[in-house]
């Protein structure tokens, strides 16, 4: 079965790889001169001006190009809390697709620790050698806390990708969705299912695009101000979403539905709910790898507008569309924040990369070449 | 003048180059299969692997491969505590160094905190990615706490390398001076004028390596075990050291003595010293860019054994002819710790890489090719 030979493959070449990145030098040192010049003594000149003008770091050195993608190895795909040794050939993996697809320079780092105050000492101790921090694979709540923290305390921009690269290739995804379905997005009833980073990102976003009617599932059901036991977070969803104040399950959140967007877990829609949506319904079924619904049972419940996080479906949905270009953006423009108006100009630029959207193809390849400049172009003020 | 040159070159090659260092992927993108084997879906099986057996980490990932080189930016080359910004361009050239000479990929990271719990706890955090962990340009004696704690606690090498890089090279160094003096080393008395990071590990070294008779100088004279306000790490220099209870400043020290190893500023070795020497007297003034006495001065009060940290002048004694050795030793013979040992045997290797030491050509140089295998075969255990 072809699924067990990816694995099988991915282990060899990973073990024969032994790690997915180097250091490469950008100047070659051959003789002493090369060395007096790169190293000492005329390295000492750069030290002492740095020293003097903190604010032409990066002008001199790797900060204003490299980026740190930090996992604590909390939330680890879908595999959960596997710990820093399970996170690192996947971060190694967004390294190599920084380089890539943005020719960005990304540094992955592990973390031996889960505490949200360890998390946050140790990268604001790490920060003065980046020009951006991606955080990556951390789980909710915790990512939350993480990256306001960050955000406040920091310089640079401090981006959780899991939580707004998503978001921002949902929002692109929903926009030529909805031009396929010739309906208008902000008057529409979307229903997100799961409330972990990517579920509150997404949920979060659209609202800031203008989506009134926007409806939360977790696994305890519809998300609503007076649910019992309602996190903090979950608590300031409810304040965001749900305007009819809907209680009960999936199957009463779907009714009527124009949208439907899972990042939960396998198989949790199912065809009935998907034929209690509104005329021609758009399916996001992006748990990976295994998807919230497949697609031929979409279809069976008459959804043609259909995405999922998977290469081999049409239409996949992945956050490796927004990361590249987004710290390409970061770099090249010198943003030391990343604003919901960038996300929201970086989503509608992507969706402009597909230039006849149809059900079968309304999202862009990550291989195309245009993805990364349309997103990057969208990372910078005014 | 020629040094003012290197110093504007310097400067305008940092600003065009923008950073020494980039990331290379040790694999091409190019295909959605490509994707599926080096990121997802296929890199989760190689995660779920590492969760279960942590120990292959450093088989399927960079752990086996990336060295960290951390600084706090509390004591850069000479210019003392300039802080993690003027640090940075000198990691940088470190890495350049460390790929260039020896092919191991080793990674900047700058401090924003001198807190000796707060280093000690970040590089904690971090040590996953890592195979190794080389300290550099951290002030004394927060230095040796700091290694100390790391070493108790994790699994990888932790090397200092303004200790033991230096202290590896003068060993070296010192080897071959004596044979060239045809005097032993280990009867030999020998005067360190610098009782900082490098000058207590060399004490350390050479006391290890069975030197007898090294008397160590700092700002306030001979250190003597009875001397008042001795600090804790200069009391356990004490009881290496000096074992004749000389008391006074560096002329007293000097008299008689075979060697002089001269780690701490310019400038603090007169003529008048090295006249009071024994007979053929060896001088190393190591203090960069203005050693402690200058070679024509030292030729003038009748040293004709002479060493300096500069390219400029015969026999360059420096650490760039040890820390890329070292590290490829870790790395190819998947070293835990770095033993005093070892640290002997690569200085003797070092010192055998020049096969007929001459006063004017006792040291070997960067750009030879037998360095790094020389260094990097004294790397093992047995």
């Amino acid at each position: 079965m072809a699924k067990h030979d990816f694995k099988k493959e991915a282990l060899a070449l990973h073990k024969k790889l032994g790690g997915k990145i180097g250091i490469a030098p950008r100047a070659t040192v051959k003789t002493p001169n090369d060395l007096s010049r790169l190293y000492t003594p005329g390295v000492g000149a750069v030290a002492s001006h740095l020293a003097k003008h903190k604010d032409q770091t990066r002008d001199y050195t790797m900060q204003g190009r490299m980026i740190a993608i930090i996992s604590d190895g909390s939330a680890v795909l879908g595999l959960g809390n596997i710990g820093p040794e399970g996170a690192l050939p996947v971060m190694e993996g967004k390294a190599v697709l920084f380089k890539s697809f943005a020719n960005v320079d990304a540094f992955p780092l592990v973390l031996s620790t889960q505490d949200t105050d360890e998390v946050v000492e140790t990268i604001l101790h790490i920060a003065p050698t980046f020009g951006g921090i991606n955080l990556e694979d951390i789980a909710a709540p915790r990512c939350f806390e993480i990256e306001a923290r960050l955000k406040k305390k920091l310089s640079i921009p401090v981006f959780h990708d899991d939580q707004h690269g998503t978001a921002i290739a949902v929002l692109a995804g929903l926009l030529n969705a909805f031009y396929v379905a010739k309906k208008k997005l902000k008057q529409a009833r979307i229903v997100i299912v799961g409330a972990g980073a990517a579920g509150t990102a997404i949920a979060k976003l659209l609202h800031q695009y203008g989506v009134k009617d926007i409806v939360m599932v977790d696994r305890s059901g519809i998300i609503e101000k007076r649910r019992a036991k309602l996190s903090l977070h979950k608590k300031e969803l409810a304040k965001l979403t749900n305007p009819r104040g809907l209680k009960g399950d999936l199957s009463t959140a779907v009714q009527g539905a124009d949208a439907i967007v899972g990042v939960s877990g396998p198989e949790r829609i199912s065809a009935a709910d998907i034929s209690s949506m509104a005329t021609d319904p758009i399916v996001f079924a992006l748990a990976n790898p295994i998807p919230e619904i497949m697609p031929n049972e979409a279809r069976k419940g008459g959804a043609r507008i259909i995405a999922t996080g998977r290469s081999d479906f049409q239409n996949q949905l992945n956050n490796s569309l927004v990361f590249p270009g987004v710290f390409r953006g970061v770099l090249d423009n010198r943003v030391t924040n990343i604003t919901d108006g960038m996300k929201i100009r970086a989503a509608e630029k992507l969706a402009a990369v597909v230039k006849n959207p149809t059900a079968h193809a309304f999202m862009p390849s990550s291989f195309d070449k245009k993805v990364v400049p349309a997103v990057a172009s969208a990372i910078r003020l005014g």
